[in-house]
């Protein structure tokens, strides 16, 4: 509806500025020169009446004739000759300077001159520059309308080569080769093992991130598992084992859940600029939400033999996950946590009302909600309850917080805890850093979230550093007490005070313990770079 | 233990000092002049063997006559001539410019040169200087014994004039005229009604805080409770009630827990400082730790039939303690909390083993664990299950967070959640702001504390304003998982770093959710002063 929203606002904005400006467009329009720039025949074939409307008053006071003659011109080009390119060849037209090029089935546009007109702004649009349309209109069901196709269909130069009309195979001597295909607007950290996060101004379009763009976080190749022959191992009190298949995880009661989860690296490029770190570089995207469904843990595990008991006990889970000594990714959660109906653990076998994907644990994973991602095991193929917790190397050996004083000469994994629940976190989605934003009324959004099922209750937005503060509009999504896993996405509204040239945007969250976010980076850096969670700070220059 | 320690340690000291600077103390001894410094006869009534023989071996060498002359003069003074002095008289020797003057039953001394000789340390004693030590007497142990009395009498001056050898009566027309005696060595921030905190100095000199010193925060006059006649109201489901005696809460299983309790107005002051705010000025102190005692809410509430239900709904507390209106001090939690055996929510009827005193609630009153003093209620009147908050002032008009935007003209008390549990709090005890320190080492001692349960995993440290952490030991308290009530002490021992005329000392704590304080007071300003969290900072001198 927003993006629907956006498009009719942003189609209107186009014709006004049209009807402003005839002269300079006519003599556009007539030019042949190659720094052209037609902004004119995607609203020709807009199916908004509107712009059409404008558009063909237009046409009757500028000189019909030329305009259909520049149409003319460009639909003869691209039926006449069919030009044939290459993947290759397209993938590396991704600027105006090269040209915009992407692929829609097997046929190739150029769609420089479209970029600036996207309803749902260029920037959307750049993300899938040099490459296919199609796992972004998936994501975006507002493409599936003829009249866009019609739009598109002007910006034709040619087809795909046979050979590169389906995805090329990769070697079979990779550990990483089966991996599944990922979703292009991924921004990949690191390929083998795969980690890669959503641009920022895709992550808070949707309340539910969509499972093609969902942060990814691998720490070893993906296993093809066969649902059928699935099994899922549950160690007992004594010993003895149970073993789930898929549908026999499927007899328990269903417990559907919205949660959002965040790796415990999240925004870590902020604290490597500071000074390095070891660990991927993400940015504020490692964080991501969505409609989760599975067994509850505490059922499977009562299933098992296994109760509740006083003493401080550990629930251990392992991936069939393996690098190439066989050890598998493991964590482990306290039994308390795991026990506690009102915690809400499950053990997914659906994401967002699909099976999980491949990349987030096909068939089986934990969901530890308001927990560090780390703790949700992918693959999952055997629960314990132990004394102590996993002896994993990223249970005991990583995801830790340190002083800034601790380098790794000094460190001592086993002086801190393993982190569980997460501090208080948010960030700025849009506008982006170094981004200009229009004089008058800047829109500032973004994420907020928080640990241990603590609600965020306020953003504060400050547009000076920090010296004066607004408070942001919380969506509206329901936050149940104790149990707000999912975040909220806010947004601030704010006049651009008069003659300012730039603004530094800064954001911070406050939950329902009233934590707040630390103010700067350098106090919480650490020498694994996680946790990092001070202000947000964007820097942007104002439009004179 | 560490008081005794810490007297042998400086008697010894002392010892040393005398035996290297003999000609100084002879010419010292020998003196009449008004302003000498005499640091002999504490030690030659020491009961320590050390330090007496040292002082024999030294009264020998110096020359015993002049030194029992003197002492002989002072026992005279005293038997001969006893002066009388009223408690004003007594009251306005406070400094050492006045003289330092305190009483021990009807005794007056003068202390003056004993200061700096008391073990426990100058400013302990200071604490007490104008007025009765029997209080502080009463919090240390240590101080019965006859040799510390023995120290005492050499310092007498004269008597208490009769009238004021009991305290002088209060109006019985002021509302607070039944308010119980309090302790002197309590920073009053308000006399009626009566609020007031420990001194930094003492909030951490123990790990439970004695009684007489445990910060009071006091809404209305305390009530004077008959315990005999004492009753308890609990509304049922269906609005019949159960009545309570002190006797039948006695019935219930006695659940004992150690709780720290901190008002939301701890360190206001420091907000008060950047920008006026509405709320008694609190220093550090507003935080103290006891041994609670008395029977689980969820027990008292299963017995008057509640249950706990999904549906969200609150317990609500009204005290017996009212203003002239009728109305009583009332606050509410939400059930699921109430009725979480884990969550350990006690109706208290004893602190540290006694009675609860009548300033924290006599004879029964609540304890949250993890949550706001403010709901804590004391002289507990009656206790229902309802749909909605309590509509209590101080549950919907106060105790709540605004951004620092908000002031009086715009606040909208409805759009912020009631302070349930606090954020991550610590501050350093010593040494003080505007204190000298030795070169050399530093000690840094300090609080950390934090709201629902969650542990204080780390004390960061800093000597230079937060440029550089070091990380500060923690006391060896044993924390629960999810149920780490109280705080922990902590202390860092470093060396001054050479050349430093001055250090900005800095703390800040995390918890084990990771959460941390914030940096500056300012981003996190509230018109009301609260949830005042910030990093500490302290700025001393270092003596040359």
């Amino acid at each position: 509806m927003l993006l629907l929203h956006r498009a009719v606002v942003l189609g209107l904005r186009q014709t006004c500025r049209f009807k402003s400006t005839p002269s300079r467009l006519c003599f556009q329009a007539c030019s042949t020169n190659d720094s052209f720039q037609p902004q004119c025949p995607s609203l020709t074939f807009s199916g908004d009446n509107c712009n059409t409307r404008g558009w063909r008053i237009m046409g009757t006071l500028l000189g019909l004739g030329a305009v259909l003659a520049y149409h003319d011109h460009r639909c003869r080009a691209a039926q006449e000759s069919p030009r044939i390119y290459t993947r290759e060849e397209v993938k590396s037209h991704r600027s105006p300077e090269t040209r915009i090029w992407v692929t829609l089935g097997s046929e190739v546009f150029d769609v420089t001159e479209f970029v600036d007109l996207h309803p749902g702004g260029s920037s959307k649009l750049m993300l899938a520059a040099g490459g296919p349309l199609e796992p972004f209109w998936a994501l975006y069901a507002i493409h599936n309308q003829s009249h866009v196709r019609e739009i598109l269909a002007q910006y034709k130069i040619g087809e795909l080569s046979p050979e590169d009309k389906v995805p090329s195979t990769l070697e079979t001597s990779d550990p990483y080769a089966d991996d599944p295909v990922r979703h292009p607007a991924l921004k990949v950290n690191s390929q083998r093992p795969f980690n890669a996060e959503p641009p920022p101004e895709l992550l808070t379009e949707n309340y539910i991130t969509p499972n093609p763009i969902f942060f990814t976080r691998n720490h070893l190749p993906v296993p093809n598992l066969d649902p059928v022959t699935y099994r899922l191992r549950i160690v007992g009190p004594r010993g003895q084992s149970l073993s789930l298949s898929l549908d026999d995880l499927y007899q328990f009661p269903k417990h559907e859940i919205t949660v959002t989860l965040q790796c415990a690296g999240n925004r870590r490029s902020e604290m490597s600029q500071l000074k390095e770190v070891r660990g991927l570089e993400w940015s504020i995207g490692a964080i991501s939400t969505a409609r989760w469904a599975g067994a509850r843990l505490c059922d499977v595990l009562a299933k098992a033999g296994h109760q509740f008991c006083e003493t401080e006990a550990h629930v251990c889970f392992e991936g069939l996950d393996s690098d190439p000594t066989g050890t598998a990714y493991g964590a482990s959660i306290p039994l308390s946590r795991a026990m506690d109906p009102e915690a809400e653990v499950l053990l997914a076998y659906e994401m967002n009302g699909q099976p999980l994907p491949r990349d987030h644990g096909f068939p089986v994973r934990v969901v530890v909600p308001g927990v560090v991602g780390a703790r949700h095991v992918k693959w999952l193929g055997k629960v314990s309850v132990e004394p102590e917790e996993s002896y994993s190397h990223w249970q005991r050996r990583d995801y830790k917080g340190f002083s800034p004083s601790v380098d790794w000469d000094t460190v001592d994994f086993d002086s801190a805890p393993s982190i569980q629940e997460l501090p208080v976190q948010s960030a700025i989605t849009e506008p982006k850093d170094g981004e200009m934003v229009e004089s008058g009324e800047v829109t500032v959004k973004g994420y907020a979230w928080s640990g241990g099922g603590r609600a965020v209750i306020r953003v504060d937005v400050s547009l000076d550093g920090g010296l004066t503060w607004q408070v942001a509009e919380l969506d509206r999504e329901e936050q149940r007490p104790r149990k707000a896993w999912a975040w909220r996405l806010w947004q601030l509204q704010a006049p651009v005070p008069a003659g300012k040239k730039e603004l530094n945007i800064v954001c911070k969250a406050v939950d329902d313990s009233y934590n707040v976010q630390p103010d700067t980076v350098a106090p919480i850096w650490n020498l694994r770079g996680v946790l990092s969670n001070a202000w947000h700070r964007v820097h942007v220059r104002v439009a004179p």
